[in-house]
């Protein structure tokens, strides 16, 4: 089958993979519907990340269930699923707590590489979760982004605990923070503060419910928060980037006993301890249990009441996924969906 | 008046300050009936906060009121208070919030001294709060127990989401420490895990509620921890230190999803963003609002169901405020209380 394989710095390629089989009793294997580059993938492809041998690519993955093992019970060849990028059994303790990305049992799903025709999913009646029947094909970029961008920015507003009165604002102006500010409005915010600075990216951001734009950053991008919240700071910030600079404008945006969902991956990010103890401020983050918000997101898709899809601003073969890493890498797009 | 001055490391004095007069017309005068050192005052006595010039010492008081301002409304002369150190107007949006430590008008006690016969309290109505009566004697030290260490250490342990059916693990066997364990088992936790190698602390700690005790520190720390635990870590656990390796102990010994309660004065702590963002750790912690809390403190301490005031365990005239500093410095008393 094809699948991406990353070989070093920006250079990733389409090639001949094995195809995946069954390997535990306990794995489905899936036919991609579609698959996509994810802002993390930028990392290693940018040389941040060192890769020290060839590596298949891709943790986000819609499809049709092809063959189950022998001690699968719930999910069925023939079904669609979705899952996300840990596959988690879903009933140990941590999993039962809604930290299926910590679960026990956690597999990586980056390590198999779902940017392929088929994949290989670990631990599938825990990681997948069946749409109620076969998606119409407009559907499909929705409930792709619910595998990863929407679950992630989901849990950084609910990291954050935006909510109805609430001011929001998300640093960050990638697919995972625009749908953090889709997540805040379904979860009732009042004021939702967009920090960005690309007229395409503040337009998406509109449209999924932002109240305001800000487009300073660092020490100005505090201030202009302070200046729009009667110097107090927003009750809710969303940290969706992942350096230095994003964290700490994240922290000081915040007022006294307000909440930070960080859901950027951290690269070389020190919290400095003083500061942080003053800020009195709360942080929870990490990788997105999306399998804890899956069966709520898949349903508000089903329904049509929300189109995260949107953030697919670039469709292409995955014969072409050279070209999406390049335009995601470049900001020529927000996010790239692959069509195997 | 008489009262304590910090001249440099470890030079404290009992000499004659001038006595105290209302500045603002939110002010009261209050007469100590007892005062305290904090185990934070041990930072600028042993140096590592320098002192640049000679400087009035002690943020914990019980009293009765003398005098009040023209604006003071519910406080009266003649009353029992108890306050905290941050004095707070209680009414801004930041305290309605229950951050009152963080009051966009509040004054840090520390800068007046209460170590002293007389103390000026700023913002009277907003930072004190009167007992039901006069209190008997006996009551006193418990009152002033929860002035500072029992409000700071309860909330470590709300911080923490200590309550019902939780294991909570408590990083530091000082007055604070000790009174999480306290808190905690007044929130109902169902498992306290005291880390101490003290034996005269760990008594206490038992007496107030662990269930365990856990001698090894650092990594060896955590282990025991998760072996308590079934290898998770614990729900709930409160940082009464405030160094580098308690906080890495207490992010290291919480399950994925559970709660950190910070409540040491942080010393140069960096938390590595990292290893934070895979814990799926909850941050919070800070200067403890204890104006939020004290209501029900003074309730739960009038009724005679909590006995904080056995954090101290050296009692001594004001005049030899010089020897309680010593005695905690050098570890032979958890806490001295100072008799103006």
């Amino acid at each position: 089958m094809r699948g991406t394989v990353l070989y070093g710095t920006r250079d990733v390629r389409v090639e001949e993979r094995p195809e995946p089989e069954i390997v535990e009793p306990t794995d489905a294997i899936i036919r991609l519907s579609a698959a996509c580059v994810c802002g993390s993938d930028l990392w290693p492809y940018r040389g941040i990340d060192p890769v020290s041998e060839p590596t298949p690519m891709g943790h986000e993955y819609v499809g049709v269930v092809e063959e189950v093992g022998s001690e699968v019970r719930n999910i069925k060849p023939g079904q669609f699923v979705v899952g996300s990028f840990f596959a988690s059994d879903n009933t140990c303790e941590i999993c039962q707590s809604g930290y299926q990305s910590s679960c026990v049992n956690r597999v990586l799903m980056g390590s198999i590489g779902t940017q392929a025709e088929y994949a290989r999913i670990p631990l599938a009646d825990g990681t997948l979760v069946a749409t109620p029947d076969i998606p119409d094909d407009d559907l499909i970029p929705h409930l792709l982004a619910a595998s990863d961008v929407l679950g992630t920015g989901w849990f950084g507003a609910v990291a954050a605990e935006a909510g109805p009165g609430k001011t929001v604002a998300v640093v960050g102006d990638g697919a995972v923070g625009l749908l953090a500010v889709l997540s805040a409005k379904q979860m009732g915010a009042e004021r939702i503060i967009a920090m960005s600075r690309h007229e395409s990216r503040q337009r998406l951001a509109l449209e999924f419910g932002a109240t305001d734009i800000v487009e300073e950053r660092g020490d100005a991008g505090v201030e202009r928060i302070k200046e729009l919240t009667d110097g107090l700071g927003a009750h809710s910030v969303v940290e969706a980037v992942g350096t230095q600079e994003a964290m700490m404008q994240a922290i000081r945006s915040t007022r006294p006993g307000g909440h930070v969902g960080f859901v950027g991956v951290l690269h070389g990010v020190e919290i400095p301890g003083e500061e942080f103890f003053s800020s009195h401020v709360h942080l929870h983050g990490g990788p997105a249990p999306v399998r804890r918000f899956l069966p709520e997101l898949i349903d508000l898709i089903w329904q049509r009441r929300i189109e995260p899809g949107k953030v697919f601003d670039l469709e292409l073969p995955l014969e072409e996924a050279p070209e999406g890493y390049r335009a995601m890498d470049e900001r020529r797009a927000i996010k790239a969906l692959l069509r195997p």
